[in-house]
């Protein structure tokens, strides 16, 4: 995309297999574009939950084998994790796991409570202690005080207090548990390995381990695995289903199946769709790589207009943690993005991103297609404009930072000095995706209208609530 | 590619810039693809050099903002090199600087000479002591024995010993030299940026630092940058200019301008070129990204054939120096690449890459292409088979390791499992390459015909000679 | 001593002192000797309290002056560890800061609960969740759920609940406060530094930062520091001061005023009145560096016999956190001492340590001695046989390991080859002691007498309870 | 000492053992106190040369076992290294290991050559190449220049050429050499083990392996060690034995025996012989912790006035490599000694320490013990007034620091702030200390004469030449 927008999570989890942990590493490697600033992984012997957690890319964090030594077990669930503002330190890497009274269990969420302060401040003051300023530490709080016995019983007395978007793995001494909350606005995928279960956000980790895909987790559902199998509760009131469709738009993997669909192939939609929208005449498409691809293929299948790889992508770019901030900063996209002058110079170029957030990098990538020698450039995008936050999991900017929640089409494609500007409509991307699998409901869009399908205890004007 | 070939180096050079090292910096940055495994930059305040070097990547070793004020002063060169065997430690990093009877000079290489051993040996009986095992480290001390005075004189005497291919850059404490090889086996350029000159392995390094590109530095010619400006010498006897071929095929990035054409259109039209050869009935053309992307498009425009990027690559393998061995080794290809199966499920499918080393992984990509559903897979390589070694600067196996010095392409394709193989011919490839310019000859095409440009000593059969 | 004893803990605290963190840092320095495994300092500015915590010395966790930045305001705690079984990990390091209901706290804990784990399973039960498992933390849970409203009754309510050793130093946004268990086992004193109160485990923190030693703080006495100045509080039922004569036998640093009396005054009297019991003809008296040196003073002055520094200190082991324990491990105390063969060879020897845990480094030194050429070596402990665990902060090996708790005196003089072993009495210990000030009582020599003055819930025969 | 002087090196050998690399390893960690800023070790299997160095201590570079995986064979030598100005990186670290055209060979050098600079020049225009700075590598450039034929000879053509001070051990492939100059300025001492030969700086080195010490290695002599045993050489001529008598007054360590004595004991005799020049009234003697303490021991012995150790030593002060300077700088000498007030408070004090450098860490002391409440200090030094600087080995403060080149003994004294002070006499030394063995002649005693035993090139007033 244009700008970034951060989805803040992948969750994995394994259980029944001797390689659980490693099976997990891979699972997570595969998710790693979910989440890249810490990553974590719980295994469990049957006796003892064990943790490796850490800040940085799945590949440092679990660089040395003797980490895998240290997490034996058959047994294992595993996070990436995006940090919202604030929470970029180690004690906030997930999974969570603590020692109560009923043992040791650990957490792994994608996802975003709406409730959350509220219900931390209740704990707190009934005396509870908390160590992160994680969400999801308020749902391992809920759960220790809970009162009923059975493991399914107590994290659905404890769920039920919650409100928002949880697609959460939990991990005890014997048992996992994933649940995805009753919108099921985050995705999560059940499959099998060898007899074991696994479960993951996205199926291309099922890919890289080989497991088989089964179906996706429904919205209201959990799932517990233990030595005697696998069972199903629905232990939640119904509620309407509305996945994100800003997953298909943006957050997934090309090559992942989400609800119902591979991604690749809705996005493609996305682009011929667009096309059909916003026709022009022009002498080339040139994805925003490697966000416009899919959709730009589509644009010039649908057009005719020839497809061209222009933007050519320094693969070595973010490879680092700490980047030389004052060394590189004014050169901006230029360090990730350089264009291949022969096939634009003198030509009209339709550029195709899948959204634009704020505007800045669009205006910066223009301006250099434009150096380049262009004669015209008409930018596509895949998506409606982003006019509104999302507080379901998706780390938006505020309303004031989304250019599109406060101007229009017209002095957006000023702005950033495009010769013309096309947004897919709200009806075309629907049209486009179809219908949710498994909800017989629609998609929650809410970034584009603005209609919440979670209400939330109290709004400040153009801000997240309790978000960050 | 399907396997891995590794270009050495790349080189970079700046004189007369305030900012002399960071635009090193981001120089070295957009050559990182020429190697990977250390960096260095020297630079020069006027009176002294300094010199900050390491094993990683340019991000990596240069993540430090204090770096660049250790390296003060208005020139500097830098060099990204991947290690041959033997060679992976700190004290081979180059840019090589040492202090001898003159003062201090530092040199970046990019290049293998054929004599060097012989050299090595001759100089070390006259009581030579080596720091490196690099062959650059023989130019040094025929540099530091040298009877001329001016340097440049002193650079000939030494240059004029030495056979094979080497594309370098020089900086001593006052004056920067450029030195293409009489064949100019290995590419250099020159630009210039707010008064500066510039010379870098590749003119995508310009564009990073919105240098303009003034022309290549031609086989033979060196290039002596001082207070006074630039001139040019042509020190060496004339001899037939052989630029390497492989470049255009394989290791330079796709936006750069080499020989005259920008790469990306080459590559195009290595894969109309590679339509017209080799036609075959299919529904999708699918690249190897990144590297057959172009041809890949050249081909579908071609043939007409529709154009996918099926294959999902993960952008974060290789992020790290140390990968976990143990943990992913058996996943192989898998943890890079995954299909799209709703695309390649039930079709007729074109493959497309730029070459094949050793066949393993080609056969493990195709495998896992036929997994996804793919009816029939075609396979296309937009160069002739490589059957030889290089002795000029690229690290290929072997002949034995190399699978078209010993198989035929029917062999070649039962062993990589696909329903049918073309190579582009060395006469098409010749074709669409046009002839290198400012030589009026042709590329090195040794890799391919077996036929070196430059000699060399002695010849151990089906080995690289002194080259490991 | 012959074997290693450990102290688990060091504690300071600053208040109204505008380098408090700095100056934290300090007195760390001066108490590593009490704790060498992790280390901390949590400081307020007034609104905010900030930690910077980590395993290894104090000089290695605070070599950035950076760190400092990081820690704001005039008000500051610290604690210097040694880690018991199973607790190495950076979590358990101290101070503990948690936020809670009414804003945030910091403790740093010198001393062991004999009921923590009690006081853990109700807790739990009621829905607390641990993150350490130092004992610590069972006081900031049961003041998170202290139904009191004043920080001193709070404290006050939780403190009730616990059993054992305990010198506390809390830091809220806004306040500190020190307290000592009613038995007083282990150390507290109180200070001045330009206006600011001051307190630590040892004076000679107070030397290091010239703060003013004003009194040690009383057994069972709590004292509140804000920005009205000192508050001395007594909350807790009155009991038997009982604080530990190992402080002044090996524990506390010879320079540090303890319990009323100089260290090294006390060990040099135990020295003389060692000499007194078991006197011995001999040529030389001979220390182990550097525990044994005042008693070796106090003997030689007391016998005439001459004291000579015989055996040589390598002053650069135990230097870095992880020796290379396969390489060195069987050259045991050599790599730490040697002896000066011209001072020993045909001489009868005296040596001198604090106590024997274990016996085995005894008889390595005695060995070691011995081959230097000795003609007599004649043993004397300047305490009594160390026959029984304690529960109050010291972490000592179990019965079954304390050589004294099994083996008759001259059972140990045989296994440790020496020709004769003389130990102090515990009546000459306790008169060379004298009695601790403030008190008017007697110390707790537990260890040696095996009179616990707090009883524990549940005895394990000859194990220690809960304490690892 | 009161201020710091810093013996540059401690050198190691060991030929035909299978532990070659691991007793290297305990032998420079018996000789850590000759350098702690870089080591290294060089191992031999018979075929080839590996090394391991490093900036730090012993136990830091050496700290993983791994390390000596990497270092087979028999035959190992080392060296520890305080680096003298500018020369503290990397690559200056020895052994210096080079391929050269008979093959490899590392050296580790203890010492300065007076003439390495006008070496160096003349090798600079002859074509050689330095990579650093050390005064070794002139003697390595030399070697590879050689003509003759067999290792000795050539080694001592090299040496013929270089003045100054060195003891030297080189490796080979397959072979081990000792040197120590014609003076015989710094000690070497020959060793078995296990029947394999062993060298070391000082004594204390075989102590640790258990090695037994055979005798010193001569001026003059040239050891060499191979597969057929060991020969002696004295290929130089004869010249006058210098050894330094600094060694016995500061540098070595008081358990190893130098020069026919072990160090303790000539330490206790200058105590004695200083009771006898400067007695004093006083009610204790006090030893600067830990240089001080044998002279003391003697003083004390000598006079009848009881000794104390009343200055307690922090033993966790430079146990990092960096401090963080900032934070502890202005509190000087506290942060490593703290007087025991009960010891001092209204008694008059008798100082011992070895020397005084620069005056500065003297003043800071006396001051602290004043301030502990000494009623009169007297200030005794068991060596003569430090007034020139050395050219051979140890890296003092030029004359204008040496406070006693420009000073009177009253005028130190007032600077200083003590109530008298007394120097042990030139004469008193030497009569202490008496005649070296092996020579029948006498020390070096530059540093206080002034008598310089070899000549150097040219002499700058004031300042050392050549040597930084």
């Amino acid at each position: 995309m244009f700008d970034k927008l951060h989805e803040e999570c992948g969750v994995f989890g394994i259980y029944g297999h001797p390689e659980a942990a490693n099976l997990s590493y891979l699972g997570l490697y595969a998710l790693q574009h979910r989440g890249q600033e810490s990553c974590g992984i719980v295994a469990s012997d049957g006796t003892k939950l064990r943790a490796h957690k850490g800040m940085g890319l799945v590949a440092d964090v679990f660089k040395h084998d003797s980490v895998f030594a240290n997490l034996p077990g058959s047994s294992a669930i595993g996070h990436v994790r995006y940090s919202t503002a604030g929470g970029n330190d180690f004690k906030n890497c997930q999974p969570i796991m603590v020692d109560y009274a009923r043992g040791s269990i650990a957490v792994a969420h994608n996802g975003n409570l709406v409730n959350a302060q509220e219900l931390r401040n209740e704990l707190e003051h009934q005396g509870s202690i908390f160590s992160t300023i994680a969400d999801t530490e308020v749902i391992i709080h809920l759960l220790a005080r809970a009162q009923c016995d059975a493991l399914p019983d107590r994290i659905t007395e404890a769920l039920t207090r919650v409100k928002g978007a949880y697609s959460l793995v939990f991990l005890t001494e014997t048992r996992m548990v994933a649940v995805r909350d009753p919108n099921g606005f985050r995705p999560l995928a059940l499959g099998k390995l060898d007899g074991a279960y696994v479960v993951a956000s996205e199926t291309c980790a099922f890919d890289l381990i080989e497991a088989e895909f089964i179906r996706e987790i429904e919205p209201g559902e959990m799932i517990l695995v233990d030595k005697h199998g696998l069972k199903s509760f629905f232990p939640f009131p119904k509620s309407v289903a509305a996945p994100c469709i800003f997953e298909h738009i943006y957050f997934a993997r090309p090559d992942s199946i989400l609800f119902g669909k591979q991604v690749y192939g809705v996005r493609k939609e996305f682009g011929r769709q667009l096309a059909r929208e916003h026709a022009v005449e022009a002498d080339l498409v040139l994805p925003i790589p490697d966000s416009g691809v899919p959709a730009a293929i589509g644009y010039a299948e649908e057009s005719g207009i020839p497809f061209q790889l222009g933007l050519i992508r320094n693969h070595y770019v973010g490879r680092t943690f700490i980047e030389p901030q004052q060394s590189i900063r004014h050169f901006g996209v230029k360090i990730k993005l350089n264009p291949v002058r022969d096939l634009i110079e003198g030509k009209r170029v339709v550029v195709i991103d899948d959204s634009i957030v704020r505007g800045t990098t669009a205006r910066k990538i223009i301006k250099m297609i434009r150096n380049a020698g262009a004669k015209e450039i008409h930018v596509r995008i895949s998506s409606p404009p982003t006019s509104f936050p999302c507080y379901y999991g998706i780390d938006t900017p505020t309303r004031k930072e989304l250019i599109s929640s406060s101007h229009t089409i017209e002095e957006i494609n000023r702005y950033i000095t495009s010769d013309s500007l096309g947004y897919l409509s709200r009806e075309g991307m629907r049209a486009a995706a179809g219908a949710p699998e498994g909800s017989g409901k629609s998609f929650c869009d809410a970034c584009f209208s603005g209609y919440y399908p979670v209400k939330f205890p109290r709004l400040k004007s153009d801000s997240q609530l309790g978000l960050f």
